[in-house]
C-alpha cells in the first residue's frame, strides 16, 4: 500500500483567522419564524431575554441585519491557541476505500475540550466577562458543551455552575472531573439546589435526570443569582454565528487549495456543528450561485429531521423556554439510549429548520449506531484520529458517498466536519468492539407520543 | 487581566520537518557502556537481537557513528498527519505567574495517541512491516505507548500483541478499548498464553502483575510466533534516536523565532521524551558551544537519577533481558502506587544515564505529584491543555524556575516538553481534586531493598 501522498493538511496563517462571523440570517430569503413567549405567543424582547442571556449575545441572538459580525480581539486571541484548525484531506481513507473521490474534513478535535463547542463557550464567556458578570450557569449531558465552557470560564476567571444529567455524571465521572479541573461547580441534575429540581426530586427521588430538566435547573439559577446569566451550546443563533468560523476557515482553506467542495456533510443534533461548517458555502446558493449539496446526518434513534415535524415547539422538556419554529420529534419524546449523546436533542435550530424546510439543506438522513461506529472504527484505524459517536454520523456519510463515486466513476469533492474526539466515549466503543451494542429506533407509536405533545399554536402565528 | 500577546503558537513548514533523526551517540565524548549478555557478561552482538527486533532496528540501536540516520519517506509522510508540532509561547502562565521569564514548551500530544510515543511507534512498525513481519508484541502500563503502537499497527496493516499489566487493564478498560479499535489484541498479563505467564501464576494466581512479567511475555511471545519481533517505547537507544524529531523541530522553531532557549526541561522515566527533546540542543554543549542548562524532571517516588546508583542492571524486574549499565533503583524495586504509570520505570536510558554522570545534564530534580498535580491543575487552566500526569512534572519545574526569575528579575528563556495529555488520567485528576491523593516516597530502606537485587558485575566489565 502506498503511504506517499502529501500534504495531508492545510493550515491557514494567524491573518487568515476570521475577523468576523458570518450571520447567514441576513441573507436568509426566509427569516426563521420568531420565538414565541408561551404564554402570549407574541414574539420574545430583548427585554424579555435581559435577565438570562448576557446583553451583548441578545442582541447577536435578535439581529439579522449584519452579515458579518466582528469577532473582538480577545475571542481571536483565545482562537490562536487551537485556530485555524486543519481542513485535512483523508488520502488514507480514499485509498482504504478504493474511489475516487477526494474526501476533506474539517477538523475541530484538536483543543483539550475535544471538540469545536469551545468555538462559542470562548465568545459566550468573554461577552459575561466584559458584562461584568460574576459567572455563568449552563447544562451538559455528553459532556462536550460543559467541557469547553468550563475551560472558557477558567481562561477568563468566570465561577460556572455546571448542571450535569445524573445519570451521565453517574456514567461518565471523567467528565465530571475534567469540569472541576478546570474550576468549574458540577452538580447532578436534578438537585435540591433549585426549586425545580426539589420539585422534580419530590415526584421520583430516584429519577436518573434529563436534559430538559437540567436547562431548567440552570435557568433557574441564572436567573435567581445576582451576576449570572445562562448560557448553552447549540440551538440558539448566536451559537450558529459563533460556530460560523469552522466553515470560514474551510472556505478559505479551499480558496486555496483551488478547489471547492461538491458535497458538505455535518452532523446535526441541535445544529451548532453543521450550522458552524455549512452556513458560509450555504451564502453562494443564498445569492443563486453554484454550491455543494448539503446533507445533514443524524441518528435514527432521535430523527428530528427526518421524521419529526417542522412546528413550534419548546426548546426543553421542561416546557419553561420560550418556543421556536423548528424540525422536532416533541419536547417530550425520549431518544432510547444512543451514545451519541451530542445528537439526542429533539430539536434542530431555527435556522437550520427553515434552510432544510425551503430546500436549501439538500437532504437529511440517519444511520443507526452500529454502523456509525463501524464508520468511527474504519476511520480512526486508517486516519488516525479517534472520532467521537457524533461526528463518526458524518464519517459514515462520507464514506457512503465516496462510495457512490466508485461506482459511478465521478471524482467529487466531499467535505465533512469531524467535530470532535472520542476519548471519552470509550465506554460506546467498547460497546461495539465486544458487539453488545443494540440499535433502538423509535417506532411510529413512540414518534406520535412526542407528537402529542407539541403546544397549541395558531397556524396564522 | 490583558489578553492580547500573539503568537501563541509558532508552526514549522511541512518542508522544515527533519528529514533526519539526530544520533547523539556519534557526538558523545563517552558512549554509555555496552549492553551485556547477562549469562556471559560480554557485550550482545546484533545476531542475539535477531530474533527479538527487527532487523534495521537493531543496526540503529548498535550505531555509534553516523550523526544523522535519514527517516524514511513514509514515515515523514505519516509524521506530516501530526507533525511538524507546535512550539507553544505560555503567555498566559507568565502572566499568571508574574515572571520576565518567556516560557516555551512543544506540545507533542496533539495526535490521537496523545503522546510524543507515536514518533517511535510508527517508525518501528515500519520497519517492521518492511522486513515483511506479519506482526510485533509490546507490552504496556499506563498505556501510552500501547495505544500509540495501536495506531501505528493500524495504519500499515500490521498485528499488535500488547501484553497490558493486569492492575492496568482493569483501572483503565478505556485504555484497552482504545488499542482494540486500533485493532490490536490486547491480553491482560501475567496470562496463561506464555509459560512465564503460566509459570507466575501458578505462584500467585491473584497478581495484578507487573511491567517486568509483561515485557517477559512480549519477549516470549514474539521470539516463539512466526514472523513476529519485540517492540519497546522507552529506554533504548533506537527510541532515544526517533523521539529526537522533537528537539529537532524545536531547535529549528528557535532559530526562526530569533531566540534560544536558557533552560531545557523534560521528564524523565526510561528517557525517550527527555532525549529526544534535549538531545539535539546538547549537540551544542558537547562541541564545546555555549547551551542551555538541561534539566530532567522525575517523581520522588521512582527516583532514578535523584537517589538511584549508576550501575549495570537488568531491564526488566523479569531479569531476562541484557544488562545496561545505568542509573537505577534496582529492578526488584516496586515504586509505591504512583499515577504518572510513565515514570514508574526503575532505570533510565544508557544514554541519558552517561550524560547525566558526565555532567552533560546539569541537574536531576524530583517533585511529589500532589505538587506536580497543583502544576498540571494550574496550567490547565490558564493554557487550556490538560496535560499527562507525566509532563506536568517539566511543568512543575519550569513554574519554579519562571518564580525564580521573577525573584531575580532575569528574563530567561525556558523550553520544557509537554509530552502528552492527560485525557485517560482522569482518576488521578479526580484524587487530586477532592483531596485524597497522597505522595508516597520511598525511604532509604525501601531503595537499599531495590539496590541489593543489583546484578554483580566486576568492576573492570
Amino acid at each position: 500500500m502506498s503511504k506517499n501522498k502529501i500534504p495531508y493538511k492545510t493550515y491557514l496563517t494567524e491573518e487568515e483567522l476570521p475577523k468576523a462571523w458570518y450571520n447567514i440570517r441576513a441573507d436568509m430569503k426566509t427569516d426563521h419564524r420568531p420565538i414565541l413567549n408561551p404564554g402570549t405567543l407574541k414574539p420574545v424582547t430583548a427585554e424579555e431575554l435581559a435577565p438570562v442571556f448576557c446583553d451583548e449575545l441578545v442582541k447577536q441572538e435578535l439581529n439579522d441585519k449584519d452579515r458579518f459580525i466582528e469577532i473582538p480581539e480577545e475571542i481571536r486571541n483565545f482562537y490562536k491557541m487551537y485556530r485555524p484548525s486543519p481542513l485535512v484531506r483523508a488520502y488514507c481513507l480514499e485509498e482504504a476505500l478504493g474511489t475516487p473521490a477526494k474526501i476533506y474534513y474539517k477538523y475541530e478535535g484538536g483543543n483539550t475540550s475535544g471538540s469545536h463547542k469551545l468555538n462559542s463557550a470562548i465568545a459566550q464567556a468573554y461577552y459575561a466577562k466584559e458584562q461584568g458578570l460574576r459567572g455563568v450557569t449552563t447544562e451538559t449531558g455528553a459532556g462536550q458543551w460543559g467541557t469547553a465552557m468550563s475551560m472558557a470560564c477558567g481562561y477568563f476567571g468566570l465561577d460556572l455552575k455546571v448542571f450535569m444529567v445524573k445519570v451521565s455524571a453517574q456514567q461518565k465521572p471523567y467528565r465530571k472531573a475534567v469540569m472541576e479541573t478546570y474550576g468549574a461547580a458540577v452538580t447532578p441534575s436534578p438537585s435540591d439546589t433549585t426549586e425545580i429540581g426539589r420539585k422534580i426530586l419530590a415526584k421520583d427521588p430516584e429519577t436518573g435526570g434529563s436534559l430538559g430538566c437540567a436547562i431548567s435547573e440552570a435557568v433557574e439559577a441564572a436567573v435567581t443569582t445576582d451576576g449570572y446569566r445562562y448560557v448553552l451550546g447549540s440551538v440558539l443563533n448566536q451559537v450558529l454565528l459563533h460556530q460560523t468560523v469552522i466553515g470560514l476557515e474551510a472556505k478559505t482553506a479551499f480558496e486555496k487549495l483551488g478547489e471547492h467542495p461538491d458535497i458538505v456533510i455535518g452532523c446535526a443534533g441541535g445544529g451548532s456543528n453543521l450550522g458552524g461548517l455549512m452556513g458560509p458555502f450555504m451564502a453562494e446558493k443564498l445569492a443563486g450561485k453554484d454550491a455543494p449539496y448539503f446533507l445533514a446526518v443524524e441518528p435514527a434513534s432521535c430523527p428530528t429531521m427526518t421524521r419529526g415535524r417542522f412546528a413550534y415547539d419548546f426548546c426543553d422538556t421542561g416546557m419553561v423556554t420560550p418556543l421556536a419554529k423548528m424540525y422536532t420529534v416533541g419536547a417530550q419524546f425520549i431518544p432510547s439510549s444512543s451514545h451519541a449523546g451530542g445528537l439526542r436533542y429533539h430539536g434542530m435550530s431555527p435556522i437550520l429548520s427553515q434552510l432544510y424546510h425551503d430546500g436549501y439543506i439538500d437532504e437529511a438522513r440517519s444511520y443507526n449506531q452500529t454502523a456509525v461506529f463501524e464508520a468511527a472504527t474504519q476511520f480512526a484505524r486508517v486516519e488516525g484520529t479517534l472520532p467521537a459517536p457524533e461526528s463518526a454520523h458524518a464519517i459514515r456519510a462520507a464514506i457512503e458517498e465516496a462510495l457512490k463515486c466508485k461506482e459511478t466513476g465521478e471524482a467529487k469533492t466531499i467535505l465533512f466536519g469531524l467535530s470532535g474526539t472520542g476519548y471519552f466515549d470509550m465506554g460506546a466503543y467498547m460497546q461495539y468492539n465486544d458487539g453488545s451494542m443494540t440499535d433502538n429506533i423509535p417506532t411510529d407509536e413512540d414518534l406520535e407520543r412526542g407528537f402529542a405533545s407539541l403546544p397549541n399554536v395558531p397556524a396564522d402565528i
